[in-house]
């Protein structure tokens, strides 16, 4: 968020986009995508229903908008501008703390495989994204003895992502699922070196 | 299906069912559940529409059991009536070859989780039922010293249950994705117990 006192119009348009992806967030995150309401967001930010299409497109454009800041809250929580095996556990904990925004992610993740959803290009960057960040954190691992080598990194990497998001999955129909315990024994003790677990 | 000559009303209206099930599988299968038309299936089975309304209350109760016969058409598969990891890639590769079911399985198993859904129940049965099969099938060969023990039974058929999910979401936005190579990673090199791991 600008800071400067003499703010342009693009400054503001930035504020003001910004509070309306915060505010439809905490909106999404209770009332899930088929229950929110763009005029009780405009409401709450204080703004006509019209002029969040000056923003958005409209109610999918600004769910992939929400979904981007649930990741920018996720980078938050692990302090990093980069995904990691050991930060991965803390996300998964603050999601189970996010009920309403982990489970409009679950959904999202699915229904956007057509190409005509407006998040297919977010979602299919997404996984490329973080195979590629977690295959480099998982190759720097491997050579430092500290992940097994038997398989690439991009495979450990696609097995992990694909285990969260799986996980995460399960416990839509069982909360009291603990999925940063599972991404724990997978990341300390299964992807470790033999000899080097942690059980 | 009954092989009986003087089949009952009971048999006639289980073949009937039956004859549904398979017709809206292959309709489903090609246009997705939102493009499924009832009307359609009905036509293909040669009945009215209304027909359809004796064996299922609606669309979404014919999904469940269009979801429930994929997972049958899985079993047989595997020629097997329980879930055991050796046959778990075999099955990937089907649905790899069965793009339009294993889509709308993942999108129903992210939407299902409102309890409001028709096929909630199933796919909360659904996981416990697969955690209970892969776990007893993984504490047996916990014992015979083909799987690692350094982490519990239904710890791994979790884990292992969420790659094969996930890494499915995942193919859903890349098709070159193999999803049963990935399984099998799992499943031959990373439960293995050490020193017993073919890569």
């Amino acid at each position: 968020m600008s800071t400067s006192k003499s703010r342009g119009p693009y400054a503001k348009g930035a504020e003001r986009r910004e509070q309306i992806v915060q505010t439809a967030t905490d909106v999404f995150a209770t009332e899930g995508f088929e229950g929110t309401a763009l005029k009780r967001v405009a409401e709450l930010v204080g703004v006509r229903e019209a002029t969040l299409f000056h923003y958005f497109r409209g109610k999918q454009e600004l769910l992939t908008a929400v979904l981007a800041e649930r990741d920018r809250r996720g980078m938050d929580t692990v302090g990093s501008d980069h995904v990691a095996l050991p930060g991965l556990a803390a996300v998964a904990e603050r999601n189970s703390r996010e009920p309403g925004l982990t489970t409009l992610y679950t959904v999202a993740s699915a229904t956007a495989n057509d190409p005509g959803h407006d998040s297919h290009a977010y979602f299919r960057q997404r996984y490329a994204w973080l195979v590629q960040e977690l295959g480099a954190d998982i190759t720097a691992r491997q050579a430092a003895g500290e992940v097994r080598t038997d398989l690439p990194a991009d495979a450990l990497a696609r097995l992990v992502i694909a285990s969260f998001d799986g996980l995460q999955l399960q416990w839509l129909y069982d909360k009291d699922l603990d999925v940063a315990e599972g991404l724990r024994g997978l990341i300390d003790v299964i992807l470790a070196p033999p000899g080097k677990a942690t059980p």
